[in-house]
């Protein structure tokens, strides 16, 4: 464990919000009513805000006087450590609902490990962290149980997503090397409260749990899909035109 | 006076909050820095939650059986009844900026006038919306005092987005039919106190008045640019595509 583990880890964390909440963002002005556009545009201020404290604190931890807004807008694809499963496109909306409710679900069980690590920022992070959290969770557990109880469309729209999405869940439960070094996080715990959690929300939901299958994996390492990359091309324009917002 | 004219200028409330809450959203992830992105987001956000309930009321006034997303997603560009002003693509920060401004100048005055109006539901959304209006004019007119006052590009931006933008901020003093048969607003006392900060804020900012001249209208009364179709193009396709959400 080194202080290099902890940046890596912080920008691991930093990155799988912006990007996550840079997709939902996507739906403000597009949600199916005015109701879900503001809860989807809420989580994803959530998330920026989330995002702009770690950021501060990996600025801090790598002490080459970067900014959180040069460690959000100025690397490249290969240096982002985010979940695959934050850039996958947006989908419809039981789709969005079910990646929402997967990654809410880790979210939520991690936060609420890193409110024990030794680290103190992270601790007040998490402590922060967790009341939105569990209310993304809410929401979209509660969006779950409409779809999937609800028309014959809503069933099979959102029975389709959780299986195209499953694959991307495995690598939420698979340590990066930093995570390794750090060992803040129990990962059997964390695993086995997903698990129970996921299998009662989607039996609640008459939605067929996937069966096991081959995980895609490489996020948390800089290895990402295509879809980073127009995520980034877009996000990063404006910064990237005008270094340091100097006018 | 007529049930008709408080729906209407319901809607034409409703409306201009909705479109440049929209407008905003498209700067979600875009903006030059995070906390930029983050304060744009938000005010998106509190113009999305003052159309839902001018919307709710606008629905109850028609009595037509319809809500509040019917109201926001199904209506044409014909009915639209928005200030042009809220319609402008956002062009650079600067832009963004100043027509946030001038808005925000009008729409504060605004409310403050309609906390004295016999409508018992406007008195109070007035109220409650005021606050959040106060700030975003706050925040904008710090930012027209950073950029007018701040580089040589910076000024000359801002200076250019003034001007382009003058030519819109008339309508926001044409009284719309309903509006004159209401006769809530005193369009006097609300120009002159526009008038008044407007020209100290330019004036610490640097930037030049621009001078009197041809005012674009029709907004409220359903004329609109073709930037409005693009946007409702974009907005409605979900509802429209799935009338009812009933998937």
């Amino acid at each position: 464990m080194s202080n290099q583990d902890t940046s890596s880890y912080t920008l691991h964390l930093a990155d799988t919000t912006l990007i996550l909440g840079q997709r939902l963002s996507e739906w403000c002005g597009h949600g199916p009513a005015l109701e879900e556009d503001i809860a989807l545009t809420n989580t994803a201020l959530d998330y920026l805000g989330q995002a702009t404290n770690l950021y501060k604190y990996a600025a801090q931890l790598e002490g080459k006087g970067q900014d959180e807004d040069q460690l959000a807008f100025l690397r490249d694809a290969w240096d982002y450590k985010n979940h695959l499963i934050t850039e996958l496109p947006n989908g419809d909306y039981a789709y969005t609902i079910a990646r929402q409710f997967f990654f809410s679900a880790w979210y939520g069980y991690t936060l609420q490990q890193l409110m024990q690590c030794p680290d103190e920022y992270m601790r007040a992070f998490a402590e922060k962290s967790i009341k939105e959290v569990r209310y993304h969770l809410q929401h979209s557990a509660d969006w779950m149980k409409r779809l999937g109880d609800g028309t014959e469309e809503s069933h099979a729209r959102l029975q389709k997503a959780v299986n195209e999405i499953w694959t991307y869940t495995g690598e939420l439960f698979m340590p990066a090397s930093y995570e390794s070094a750090l060992n803040w996080i129990n990962q059997d715990e964390l695993k086995n409260n997903w698990d129970a959690l996921v299998t009662a929300t989607l039996k609640e939901s008459n939605i067929t749990l996937p069966a096991d299958q081959w995980m895609q994996r490489g996020g948390k390492e800089g290895k990402h899909s295509e879809h980073l990359g127009f995520i980034l091309a877009e996000m990063q324009f404006l910064p990237r035109a005008y270094p340091n917002a100097k006018w």
